[in-house]
């Protein structure tokens, strides 16, 4: 990897070329974020042997990564087709920029209006997934802010060759290159310097593990969207639909197990606790390894007993922690002990019971019926996602493009002089 | 002043107390806010002569203040019964909490809705004026979240007085008296603490001078919402009614000039400069000083040469820097230049002109033929403000109830597990 000589000085310039090209991209119509983004999709297209061959490169060197990382990293004709069509999807999305949020008149005859404006400069640092810098890119450029892309130093090769094609893209579309900017090497001193350059970078998003995660929030001097963990809780209330809450269990810890959104504990209703048997014994079936309280262990031979530490552990894997609650205040409370304010759920057939949960648990999404797999920017309708965020300001949840935009007020008058 | 031993247990243990407090609130009725709210008016106005009393010890220590300070601090009657009409004024807003912001349907039958949910914690750190103490207070209760106060060391007697008023008005409502505290002593290290309190404080608003905000900004671990300065510019166009120019430059710079949406640097195009000598001439003679660019100095013999510092210079004084510059195109770069992103006007008749200076002007507040002073959550019909925000994520301009809440995805199925 280059090290780079003078990290601040590297970053600050990139984010004045950033600024400058913002101001533009602020100003850029619809037709020609789109137009941009199609052209980058048709040049990924193009561009398809040349970014397998560095993706070939970074795989190369990749030998002492885990499968599943290696996994991650790897590239297919067919992905990189997923990729450009996904840039195509997000040209297609409605342009958030310009929209008129609210508008009111004053007794002074003041019109104010709340307007929809691109955030700015926008720092993404990533790890293994080539396709984020595809993502993170069109999301940025569809919503008017100019991207710095830190790849991880693994995928930095698949990054480039992918970069290459937004850069014509955003030639042939009139739009200035460096609306999208890659850091020129994978050196952790240039992520140092993003993350201390207030007023260069207005946001920056991290995507990828915990410890990742944990050190931009450490280290950053710059607002951070992002989350740390995804700790999701499902809870079997006593008037579940116990074979719903089956279907629903199973998806929302199997489909995928190292997403964000899978459940990572079960809570189960005390009244119901001997009733569950065939919903943990079907997960059993699959493989998945359960840690349950004491009371739950003589359901099933195969179930273990969870420690203190399994009520705080994201797996993101094939294994379950089950705890007995005392009904919905049970649940509520566990999960405010415990939770990661990402996504948590009842299985319920009693509304007011729903309700309670829904209302009181402080979590950026909460479901009803429903897995918590769907904790997703496309499957909530919004075509994408940068991220999902669980603090709680300024977006929650699923960030695509309008969690990537802020407002300013636009006050038209006629001469109007404040009294008093 | 206390010294305070521990200033991070200090801060740990009042913050628990808060979130306890929190929670409740979030679930608060608007009636049993707005009753509290009342009940504080009325026990404000029923501790008149105990408040007046504290504040008469802060005054007899603020000798070594001065004018402008000791009447920030000093209340009255009038000032007493001021506060406590605000206090009722924010008792009858609207409740933004459980606002469903957007509500929409998913192909698979998932219904989405986003909720408007109060922040939690939020911390307020201010300097001399006491009714900062009622404000803060009202708004936050208000939006259902709890507030931990800091006022400053020359205001602590005063409002503890307050705090009082607002603890009984809790207590005859029915909420916990925790929903509102004051720290137990000015000592800075407590406020170091507070803006270290990760997790236990989710946000700090500072209210105050450049070096009060700039210090929270800078030691704050925590969400900070708050503007460094305001540097607004008027900028009068060439196609300007110099009339309506005039009324609105004297108002935006001397109605009150220590406020933060006074004006402080006038921009004149050039191709109208020779016309502007009316319009500065009525400012000198209202005893403000001009410092010009040497191109204006003809106009009149009171005028001052303009130094580079002028033009980055907030005064909050009877003073206005004015530049010449090229058009809209000129007073555009200029703001960009120098501005501080809070508010800029722009006096035209050429509506062409003005939208592209209201398009292009990346500030929180941008107006067209009106004065700078209107920035003010009061005037823009929020009732009340917290403050003026500067900042580009969750909330910008004045902020008061709304900006004082986030939002949760409520999602409500019937049994959806997640394809794929």
């Amino acid at each position: 990897m280059n090290v780079v000589a003078a990290p601040d000085i590297v970053v600050a310039e990139l984010g004045g070329k950033a600024r400058a090209a913002a101001r533009r991209l602020a100003e850029a119509t619809t037709e020609a974020k789109s137009r941009a983004l199609r052209e980058a999709a048709a040049a990924l297209r193009a561009a398809e042997a040349a970014i397998l061959q560095a993706n070939a490169g970074d795989l190369a060197d990749a030998q002492d990564m885990g499968p599943a990382r290696v996994d991650r990293l790897r590239l297919t004709p067919a992905r990189v087709e997923a990729m450009a069509a996904a840039v195509e999807a997000v040209a297609g999305l409605p342009d958030p920029v310009g929209e008129v949020i609210a508008r009111w008149t004053r007794p002074n005859g003041l019109v104010i209006e709340r307007v929809r404006i691109p955030i700015g400069v926008v720092g993404i640092v990533y790890e293994s997934r080539p396709n984020v810098t595809a993502d993170a890119a069109a999301l940025c450029l569809m919503s008017g802010n100019a991207a710095i892309l830190r790849p991880g130093s693994e995928s930095f090769r698949s990054a480039q060759a992918i970069h290459r094609a937004f850069v014509g893209g955003l030639a042939a579309a009139g739009l200035p290159a460096e609306a999208v900017q890659l850091l020129p090497s994978a050196d952790r001193a240039l992520v140092g310097a993003l993350l201390r350059a207030e007023g260069a970078i207005d946001l920056v998003v991290p995507r990828g593990g915990r410890s990742l995660v944990e050190r931009v929030q450490r280290e950053a001097r710059v607002p951070v969207l992002g989350h740390l963990e995804g700790l999701c809780h499902t809870y079997i209330d006593q008037a579940a639909d116990l074979a719903m809450a089956s279907d629903v269990v199973f998806n929302a810890k199997m489909r995928r197990t190292g997403i964000c959104g899978a459940t990572e504990t079960l809570l189960v209703d005390r009244a119901i606790a001997h009733r569950v048997g065939p919903i943990l014994g079907r997960l059993l079936d699959a493989g998945c390894e359960l840690r349950v309280t004491p009371d739950l262990l003589p359901l099933d031979p195969r179930l273990k007993p969870a420690r203190p530490e399994d009520w705080d552990t994201e797996y993101l894997d094939a294994i379950l922690s089950v705890a007995t609650v005392d009904g919905v205040e049970g649940a509520i409370a566990h999960i405010a002990a415990h939770g990661s304010g990402h996504t948590d759920a009842i299985i319920t057939e009693d509304a007011a019971t729903a309700e309670r949960f829904l209302a009181r648990v402080d979590s950026a999404i909460v479901m009803w019926n429903a897995s918590t797999q769907f904790a997703d920017g496309g499957e909530f309708g919004f075509g994408a996602e940068i991220g999902i965020a669980t603090g709680r300001l300024h977006a929650r949840g699923p960030v695509a493009l309008e969690g990537l935009t802020t407002y300013k007020y636009v006050v038209r008058g006629s001469g109007q002089v404040r009294p008093g």
